[in-house]
């Protein structure tokens, strides 16, 4: 059995795992306001040893993995960077061996979920696999041969920040052009604001109870796909065109056996998976020889504690 | 003592390599201008059979390794498509393996390139490569943790055909946006001409004799570079420009510790990489974290040699 550990600017959860995915115990916590982390270190302390006391007598518990939402060294001991957490250089791996006596594995959240689509999910069975979540903004995680592929400075599967084409506004990251910047619930968001102030007749508005700063994605998809409406669909279809040229890039790169695609605008469900798949075919260097599957994920929440939970198989 | 194979549609190179990279023994001969399968694999039949020859009583061969303009099959058995000599599904290995008494081993030939620049070139000692060849098109090879990245079908590391913007002509593979309708030899001599045409004056005309037909991308580049001619620095930007794009999206999703550009293009030298350099640098996504190495190749036609006779020790 094994702790995993989803480590989160508002709440940590916490989740004993055993060997076939299932999270049977769990615990949460609303993270410390703060963000101090010795208090923050101190709350996951607290978090494992719950799971142990109740696990006591019953299960071995042999590690404890936790997901980072920030950059790690490339060994995965130090965490770099953590902006929701305005952490920097922080040994949470050491400090926390020092307070429990299990191992500790840790990684980043995006490589976090896609080992859980690959143990338990979307990707279970498949050896090469790519993994994007498209939420806020865009993350991935590459396994090729069964390992994540976490490159030397440890941000590799950076996919929201691959240049696609030049875009109306800057990413937060300073580049233009992003794929986040096209293919996010941010971007369908601003597109959708935009139309409409400039005067495009849509029903995300009435969905969002006629409140423009209201509109969130899924006003955005569900005008697209229940409504037909023309500025959801622009918004679908730029989202979709843009990510489908990143997928086409991804394979000639990598020439994985899947992808499957997560994250909170990943709802819109089949649809959305469709209009992905077509924009993808149209874009194949080798569509008689090379033809990647691409998937809805099919874990949820959950995904952040059954994936680092397993950390330990995939570095 | 391993044999290396450059197969070429117009001539196939032979070389006995030794265990610091050097040819020392080489053979050639002009390709069977048929291309007939049956013939070609006779000619390296004969050209193995020299060396064998040559090398006897004073070195001990283990293996022959092939390198292969075209598409082999993910376990590198098969020759799929070899679009230069018009074979498609060939057993090369096995029939050539029937006729000498040594193990045969096969890769594409931009992956060859890769590892000869790995084995005893510009990225040797680094775990972590990927090696870009610029020349009519754009080919790759990515080296991660020591191992050629070939993908499922056996076709990953096709880097010329990734999507960059939208472009004024169309590739040849039928897509429209690839890096080597900006980034290759071809390119820069089409949007020459196009200047030209256009009425724009330039020192490349008369570099190519008065010919607008006999413009190479030597003229090109040796007007940007020697002349500051304005239509050849145009023509370098885009090249550049382009390939920065590419490059800062591969240290993306790749984060490797080096990048190496060959093929005939990088024959212009340290101003081209001088070029390239700063358009990764205004790209990078990490640039306090994750700068990668950029390097010109350091081996010319022997990378097809000496990278074939180490294919075993990359996949």
């Amino acid at each position: 059995m094994k702790i995993g550990i989803d480590l989160g600017g508002t709440h940590i959860g916490a989740g004993l795992v055993n060997d076939k995915g299932d999270i049977i115990m769990r615990e949460t916590v609303a993270t410390s306001t703060d963000h101090e982390y010795t208090v923050v270190l101190d709350q996951i302390k607290t978090l494992i040893q719950k799971i142990q006391v109740q696990a006591r007598n019953q299960y071995t518990i042999t590690q404890v993995g936790i997901g980072i939402p920030g950059i790690l060294t490339r060994d995965n001991t130090l965490i770099l960077e953590c902006p929701n957490l305005g952490w920097k250089k922080v040994a949470l791996k050491k400090d926390l061996e020092t307070l429990i006596t299990l191992p500790v594995y840790m990684g980043n959240d995006a490589s976090v979920a896609g080992i859980a689509e690959n143990v338990y999910g979307s990707t279970k069975g498949y050896h090469n696999a790519v993994f994007m979540t498209i939420g806020t903004g865009v993350g991935g995680s590459i396994i090729i041969n069964d390992q994540i592929i976490t490159g030397v400075h440890g941000v590799a599967s950076e996919l929201g920040h691959m240049i696609i084409t030049e875009n109306y506004y800057d990413c937060n990251c300073g580049k233009n052009g992003c794929l986040e910047t096209f293919s996010s619930a941010t971007a369908i968001i601003k597109l959708a604001q935009q139309r409409i102030s400039e005067g495009a007749k849509s029903t995300i508005l009435k969905r969002a109870s006629s409140q423009l700063k209201a509109i969130n994605a899924k006003h955005v998809l569900d005008a697209a796909i229940e409504d037909q409406d023309p500025v959801g669909l622009e918004c679908l279809e730029s989202l979709a065109t843009h990510l489908g040229i990143a997928i086409a890039n991804l394979n000639d790169i990598l020439d994985p056996e899947i992808f499957s695609i997560g994250g909170g605008v990943s709802q819109a469900g089949e649809k959305l998976l469709d209009v992905i798949t077509q924009a993808v075919a149209l874009r194949l260097t080798y569509p008689d020889i090379a033809v990647p599957k691409i998937v809805l994920a099919k874990l949820g929440n959950d995904a952040g504690i059954i994936g680092a939970a397993y950390l330990d198989q995939y570095v």
